[in-house]
């Protein structure tokens, strides 16, 4: 029985803790958040406090506070010696205060408060200064997941700003997609079984192999009228920006 | 019984067919294509044809070219005031040569060789010169999907826009995505329930509900963090011009 507290319980750690509670090889022995307010009633039969003196034992801490917080936080603790993680792809795990064992529990995930999420195809990115941490935070992670993967804090980096392309920048171009329909009067819904299936796409071929449209046939003639349909529209730079790197990665295979 | 004659058989034709041919309410008479190579078996007992003087009688006419191609190609046909229409959503409806009564049949997904698709879902769009020429297409459409919606061809040139968007630039940054993994000797599968889940949420989400990230909280470390880890390479331009665009969307809520 793996017992866990939570420091801070925003987006991830909510998600984390929704998970975890269900395995029966863990054991969540409190909370801590600096407010009560957002913990709702299935949390009720979890000690809680907002009291950062009043922490209690476990076998791991699990930080989920912003990046910019998690190093003067982790050197507030009054813990010595125990084993202190955080959840953030982007910090890396120097970021930890060096008075307690120091690691990773990163879920490679997008987190919304109004989502359930499933964990068990969620990669859990982990890492630790010792071998016997690791191997905690292993078990901590098949608790919830299958595929638990060992990363260092510098491809993490890496893996995280690959993340911002295929999730935030993705979403960006939905949203560009979403305006573009509302200004003719028609439904997002129509993008959505294209949106759908781009995504499945990959699954099954490498983006590489997946590619169609204009830019990759390099079709000039409908990239002119797309020019000129988006006039002095923002998204122009963007659609530009997109057309010549298409073109120049998948340019010389025509 | 709907008779159709397909004219050009590339991917989003044969996709078509593949769904037309388990349709009882439609009957394929002929194909005819500029040559045989591309036909394999499932498409033995359909007439065939590569002679433009031989294309038999049908009630529609569904031409399957290039964009650039289909003002000529439907010049030269020797059928008169037949119901022809073309499956493209960039070109418009009067590209079509006026000799035959001229209809639009654009099925909004992205389509590949290797990726048999459901089209139920797929929205089918139509436009037609006349009304019954409109509810003979809805008929086909209605053959094989459950959305069929009539669009002009101004609106539908917003649509196609809008789906380079979501698929074809979105395609992009998997594919972006895919190399910074490779980089680091870290393999795609990683992203993938991450892609999954950012396809998934906007169909309970707006895209705009569904945003997060480090450019929607204008969380200057790790963007200025992220910009590092780009060093020269060129998709670094991509990454600005999203951030200083969810910056300003996202800006006024934080």
């Amino acid at each position: 029985m793996i017992k866990v507290i939570f420091l801070g319980f925003g987006n991830v750690n909510s998600h984390i803790f929704d998970a975890l509670h269900k395995s029966r090889e863990t054991s969540i022995v409190q909370i801590f958040n600096r407010n009560y307010s957002k913990l709702t009633s299935p949390f009720e039969n979890i000690p809680f406090t907002y009291n950062i003196s009043k922490i209690a034992d476990a076998d791991v801490y699990i930080i989920g506070i912003p990046d910019d917080a998690i190093a003067v936080f982790s050197e507030s603790l009054v813990l010595q010696n125990k084993l202190v993680v955080h959840t953030s792809g982007g910090a890396a795990m120097s970021a930890l205060s060096s008075k307690n064992r120091r690691g990773i529990f990163y879920p490679l995930q997008t987190f919304s408060k109004q989502r359930k999420v499933d964990f068990t195809k969620i990669p859990i990115c982990i890492e630790a200064e010792n071998s016997k941490d690791l191997e905690l935070l292993r078990s901590l992670g098949e608790a919830i997941s299958e595929n638990v993967v060992e990363i260092s804090s510098e491809k993490r980096a890496k893996l995280h700003l690959a993340a911002v392309f295929v999730n935030n920048f993705v979403n960006h171009l939905y949203e560009i997609g979403s305006e573009i329909l509302k200004d003719e009067d028609l439904p997002f819904e129509l993008l959505q079984p294209l949106i759908a299936e781009t995504a499945s796409k990959i699954e099954t071929l490498s983006p590489e192999e997946a590619q169609t449209g204009p830019a990759r046939r390099n079709d000039r003639k409908t990239i002119e009228k797309h020019l000129h349909l988006l006039a002095d529209s923002p998204y122009r730079k963007l659609y530009e920006l997109f057309t010549e790197q298409l073109n120049q990665r998948h340019g010389k295979e025509l």
